[in-house]
């Protein structure tokens, strides 16, 4: 399968314009063959108007047709075999046993929102009936559910090439939701994106949805405001850095009308150590809590960034024990170039940090023409973390950086001083009871996922995760961007009122043809209605 | 019981500042009792740092105290009697009947929420149970439902001086989510305000609330973006103008966090009346669409300022009918003189507008020192509609323009160019089916709520309420502000990973001691986990 470098826009390729970039691989410090052709300015607003024509089409497709396109794009995406894994690898740096477990992962989510759709319930039903002899007003019929709102904005992430990318949950759960998307393809792995566009065109064509359902192009960074604040373009979903997820959301403020961004962006992911699990457990959780800071070369936004402990005789053996499993941590090379570079100059800047010190790093050295990311963990006491905010922000990588405080009020003010996180980690055994309330407190308003005696590196997909945070962390706290709830993020409530029973989308119908659970004169409940 | 005018600064009162303002009574044409003191920077400062030092200890109040909390306001308010009655006619210009009727609206909503909370529902509990044999990876624990954000800014409207205000459905869902609730006091109804803040906060002390979980401060317009823009502020809710939400939106955008601001602005909510309607029931419509535009001087949110139909003889027919209506239609006093002054201009704007021919207005004349709204009714041919975007603007009062489309296309093409609104209505018969279906298409993307065969004004408190629609009708079409979904606007989900029991919120425990129906493995059911 020879890579082309071309825009999909509805079933057309295109390349009309003048720019073109290839990929290139840390692995192998080359780039690798195609040229990928930036759209046009009209490529661009052909693709997104074929999305908004589209829409009018593919809001109306059955859940049922819905779900097997779906399938549809995991069979495809399968049958793509080891190229897919090959170029994946080479474009990402990442291993082939991870990259085959993210296609399975990939896969998996959209069969979930496959089952999704076919269980139906997440249209959030809800019917209160007439009334006509109310007084003083007679009580009307009204039926409230979810419909889609229109095409969405796809920014993939370079550290996730299948599962947060072209085809991945952003991608999933707005197609699921009966919205079209257009893809601005990652940089970085142009040709993952290339392989799966054609997938996910594939399964559209051949399961008979319309064109414009999905698209996907090359875009400048200047088109890509474009795209944000295209009129046609009714959300956003980014996963990326805070820089760039502030200017998508500050683009999306600019405009006439305002459109939801769901931009996921940085977090240290804070994890807590208290006295009773560091006096028991602290080998396991030293030899795990390495593996979890360097899992992936450290590049996951829940990678558990910043350590906090009060200081004790455990907390130093602790220490130790972390120390010695950091040394023998083995550098990887990492995604790209910029992240390679970024990561490199965030270390720096912490180990020249006042009061920063170093605790311990891989014994085998980095070379530089592999990309590597050293692994390193530092240490410095609460009171200097509290005075320099520049600590507490994410150095995306294989670091992290212990905070040793000195008691609780100090363990305290360190976590009240932390902007908003994904998810926080606290390893904690029954003798921590009274010292663990108030901390649990702390960490939920902090956090949108909070894990006890776990690792905060992989996230779980199903119906009760919830994989967003307070800013920066996300920049809408309300939503999920993984799990099935993140088709929420493509839909709105829409009421009707006193429709005759034909005229109502079956999910309100009274006799429940979808046989899902209701809200029905406030009881939740799957009868028909009388 | 005497007007102060003081702000109400937690549990204690507070006039620092050295400006001021007095009530304006259309109704009288005159000035009412009470000096009203601009809130100092310090105070407004003061009422949000007792709200977010309030939020930490009234997001652990059970759901009982809070509907405990939420009755009580009910009660302090019916205990107010008479005096806020009159107080409240004296400064909105509506009738004892209407306003003694939002009183009992607002008490119900108080009620209702009460009653959500008791039901437990609304957290939407959502369960996976671990799987530690999984392969390739243990499956965590994982339990997700929503909690509170922190303290909300609400900014009421005048024109529902009790529902949509100081003790309205931005405060009752507010405190109801676990969100301390600071009130901008609306400058058109402040003694109304000082009367129901006072039953607020009698309410939280004799229900044991902290200090803090309400405040109510008047403002100005400089001060209004500072509460805003609040770092401890963390979502505003507000019903009002359209220039004014969109200030709101913009200086919420400029935070350092951005936070959501539901701002409910301007609909024109078309009413489309199709052949069979007009056929069979054009004087009844005409009356009935006639009392919808004039109910309370035609100062609702969901008026229907824009009325559709196709050319043709029993469209004429409706035309005389609604014309003759509309003649015998009394105009009544405004809310206050800048609404009365906006109206009159809009339409002399109209009136003035090419293709804009006047249809029939109230003979009734107008008095300029009652402050009265003129009922006027015009009529445009729908190319005219399409070529001046300023015809489908709100004129906030007693008007409505009728456009005459020559055929189906016209009509769809009217209703397509159409922004987002609050509501849209059709009228039909069997006869229209064929012609029905597109119609209902467009407008389900235009607007939050259908109604078939009624009229939108008039919006029932109730579980499937859904009001709020698509730009510029609301900034979040997303979330509704009337209803019990309306809790939704000031929550975000929170999961915990493989917590054990005793450390769950009751919510998520295996024995569901609440009851509540939860999403347990992707199966809805009240039982416990074994």
């Amino acid at each position: 399968m020879s890579i082309q470098g071309l825009n999909y826009i509805g079933y057309s390729t295109s390349a009309k314009g003048s720019e073109s970039f290839q990929a290139f691989s840390t692995v192998s410090n080359s780039y690798l063959p195609g040229d990928f052709t930036y759209a046009t300015t009209d490529e661009l607003a052909a693709a997104v108007s074929l999305a908004a024509t589209a829409f009018h089409a593919y809001k109306e497709v059955s859940a049922e047709s819905k779900a097997v396109f779906l399938e549809a794009i995991a069979e495809e995406i399968m049958a793509l075999g080891d190229a897919l894994i090959g170029r994946c690898v080479a474009e990402s740096a990442l291993p082939v046993g991870r990259i085959t477990g993210e296609r399975g992962r990939t896969c998996n989510q959209l069969k979930l929102f496959a089952q999704l759709l076919r269980d139906g319930w997440w249209v959030d039903a809800r019917i209160d009936t007439a009334q006509p002899d109310r007084q003083p007003v007679p009580k009307p019929d009204i039926r409230r559910m979810y419909i889609p709102i229109g095409p969405i904005a796809v920014f993939g992430a370079s550290n996730f090439p299948l599962a947060f990318s072209t085809a991945g949950g952003d991608t999933a759960s707005a197609l699921a939701a009966g919205c079209p998307v257009i893809v601005k393809a990652h940089p970085s792995h142009p040709g993952t994106n290339e392989l799966i566009s054609k997938a996910i065109i594939k399964a559209a064509k051949d399961t008979g949805m319309p064109e414009g359902v999905f698209s996907s192009v090359y875009l400048t960074n200047e088109q890509s405001i474009e795209l944000v604040q295209h009129p046609a373009i009714k959300a956003v979903g980014f996963t990326g850095s805070r820089h760039v997820g502030m200017l998508l959301h500050k683009a999306a403020a600019e405009r006439q009308e305002p459109i939801p961004v769901y931009a996921e962006m940085s977090s240290t992911n804070p994890f807590i150590l208290m006295e009773g699990a560091l006096s028991t457990q602290a080998s396991k959780i030293a030899k795990e809590l390495t593996a979890s800071v360097n899992l992936g070369a450290g590049q996951f936004c829940t990678n558990p960034g910043l350590v906090f402990a009060i200081d004790s005789d455990a907390t130093q053996s602790f220490l130790k024990e972390f120390a010695s499993q950091f040394q023998a941590a083995t550098p990887a090379t990492m995604l790209n170039k910029n992240i390679c570079q970024s990561y490199t100059n965030g270390v720096s800047t912490l180990q020249a940090a006042d009061g920063v010190s170093l605790l311990s790093k891989a014994i085998t050295d980095v070379s530089a023409d592999k990309y590597e990311g050293q692994p390193v963990a530092f240490t410095v006491n609460a009171q200097t973390f509290s005075v320099n905010t520049e600590l507490s922000h994410e150095v995306f990588g294989p670091s992290t950086l212990v905070v040793v405080c000195k008691n609780e009020a100090e363990l305290h003010q360190a976590l009240e001083s932390l902007e908003g996180q994904l998810t926080a980690t606290v390893h904690a055994t029954s003798e921590d009871a009274a010292a663990l309330r108030p901390i649990i407190n702390i960490i939920t308003q902090k956090a949108g996922r909070i894990i006890y005696g776990g690792y905060p590196t992989g996230v779980e997909v199903c119906h009760s995760m919830h994989h967003g945070g307070p800013f920066p962390s996300t920049s809408d706290a309300r939503y999920t961007s993984v799990g099935t709830a993140a088709i929420y993020r493509f839909v709105r409530p829409v009421a009707l009122q006193d429709f005759p029973d034909h005229l109502l989308p079956e999910a309100l119908q009274n006799a429940n043809p979808l046989n899902i659970l209701r809200l029905v004169n406030g009881e939740w409940t799957t009868k028909a209605i009388a």
